[in-house]
């Protein structure tokens, strides 16, 4: 530390103003001089502060990633995944991560305010799509550069997102248990209030209404997207007089809750009963039985939003884009024929 | 956006001047006065530029996350876990989080060089402690309030740090397997440059020695905290003449690869080998067979290093601090008497 921008003009033979102009990459300083000031600085050890600089020319090098609710979301290994797309493509461009930690609607919402009103970062990603959700109309209101993973539910072709295709995968996936003879087919999703939920129950629902299958509300269950959230719902689901013999899951780590829960009433699966998932969490591999899952290539969703985001901070004019990253059905040991 | 200090000013009907030092919380004015202009800027909706305030103030409201490498550590369920227990607290003072997005370590460096030069966080969390790691050396030389998951290898007294007592931990589980009859114990460890890897090897080592057992060095084997460094390290420690009965391994994550490569080679947890690891991640309850493990509170320590770094920020007279957060072993059933 105190390293200034005046001793980097004494080191360089230029004036003070000269190296503000440096660091601002004005083009009327030569490329002769620009080379000179910035040995200086690289000589000295001399780092421009960043928020004085950030005043100037408006850019944080900071995107914030926004989380559904902090604490729960932490405790899901999409997050990591998903983070871990997002820091590659930030890491690459020169950009740092800031992520929110609020834990209700409203700290999120306020936490959001505060990012894009402080300057703290040039763009957000929303690691989530909620029905009606706020933050998306005041995101646009502001006009400022954000991008979502999932679906919005208004305002779709306004919004860059990145999704796979839910309801086509929620199809395939279901088509996979009744092509192994299942016919009572259960549901097991998360928050309602989610779009993605929405849209993998409404492939589901598609897969059962071609095959002439009954869709019953006695097989639909919505919980929280956790483990704990999925040993309730086998409780409620298995206590039926004519429980699911196959049953589609909305999320990898609710099927190990309801693993666990089905092994406690001595049902094992996939011998008594068939599931299968989504995500393909790097767990879903190790677990007994692995699991039959669709891969939704999380990692990739992370840098095909962050590169999108860039891209957008970079030109407020860039259109809005739908990107649908592919998905994978991930066949292991999970899902058998019907006996 | 578009609201200014000057329509805050005309609505509580004070000087522009006076909002600053609300802003700024000077003792000048009177708490009536902060209180009409709270309410006015709370009326308004209107943000202080937190930049601009920070140049004021020296304060980010920011703390900074320093993983060891990015893409690899986010691919340990430990980082979301501390992540969980730094963004409760985080959360609760008002703190926002910044990642480092490094791979290498020259680039961990720059990036929080960068974070402090550049006035981006106000202190850092480092989430691990290698073997004379430069960076202890040069926050230490700025005087930037930093904490330290993991035992700093020099200066221990003069840097605040949260670990668990690795070397009692370590000594404790080894002894488990020796009570269940284990003669032949081998060890898995992470990077050597990891203060972590030498604590939990030291206390295998007490261990052994103290049962009169033979420390052989065929069976120490050190991988990356990763699950295909795992996986390599049970090909050469299994096709050893005389191969362990029982293994310490120092991380859940590598178990899982140890469990999944030993299945291919036809041998059994805990049937044909005992596993005993660290860290009690949540999946470790999940696997067949359910680890056997120290649990080392992952989310405690995040909560513990997040107090002593905002306290360090508040007052950077503040001592340095040792917390030890206890550990418990949890008795699951990857590891069974010795036949």
């Amino acid at each position: 530390m105190g390293i200034t921008i005046k001793d980097v003009a004494k080191q360089a033979g230029v004036a003070a103003s000269t190296v503000s102009r440096v660091i601002s990459n004005n083009p009327r300083i030569s490329e002769a001089t620009k080379k000179r000031v910035r040995k200086a600085m690289k000589d000295l050890g001399y780092h421009p502060n960043i928020h004085a600089r950030s005043l100037a020319n408006k850019s944080t090098q900071a995107i914030g990633v926004v989380l559904p609710s902090s604490d729960k979301a932490l405790q899901n290994p999409f997050f990591p995944e998903v983070l871990r797309g997002i820091s590659g493509i930030a890491h690459e461009q020169d950009y740092s991560i800031y992520i929110s930690t609020g834990i209700t609607e409203e700290e999120i919402y306020e936490g959001v305010k505060r990012m894009v009103h402080g300057n703290r970062v040039d763009g957000v990603v929303l690691l989530y799509s909620r029905v009606n959700d706020r933050l998306h109309d005041y995101l646009i209101e502001n006009n400022f550069p954000f991008v979502v993973i999932g679906k919005p539910y208004h305002q779709i072709d306004a919004i860059t997102h990145i999704d796979n295709d839910n309801i086509t995968a929620a199809k395939t996936i279901t088509n996979y248990l009744i092509d192994l003879g299942h016919e009572r087919i259960g549901f097991i999703g998360g928050d309602r209030d989610l779009v993605v939920t929405l849209d993998r129950m409404q492939g589901y629902h598609l897969a059962l209404e071609e095959a002439n299958l009954p869709v019953k509300e006695e097989y639909h269950i919505h919980e929280e997207f956790l483990k704990s959230g999925g040993q309730e719902a086998v409780h409620k689901l298995m206590s039926l007089t004519e429980p699911p013999t196959g049953v589609v899951i909305v999320d990898d780590l609710m099927a190990f809750g309801v693993i666990t829960m089905l092994d406690e009433f001595g049902l094992k699966v996939p011998d008594d009963i068939s599931i299968v998932s989504f995500n393909n969490i790097y767990l879903s591999q190790l677990t007994m039985p692995p699991l039959t899952t669709v891969d939704i290539h999380i990692y990739e969703l992370g840098v095909q939003a962050t590169k999108c985001l860039i891209e957008k901070v970079k030109n407020k004019l860039e259109p809005a884009k739908r990107i649908i990253v592919p998905y994978t059905i991930i066949e292991r040991n999970s899902a058998v024929d019907k006996k």
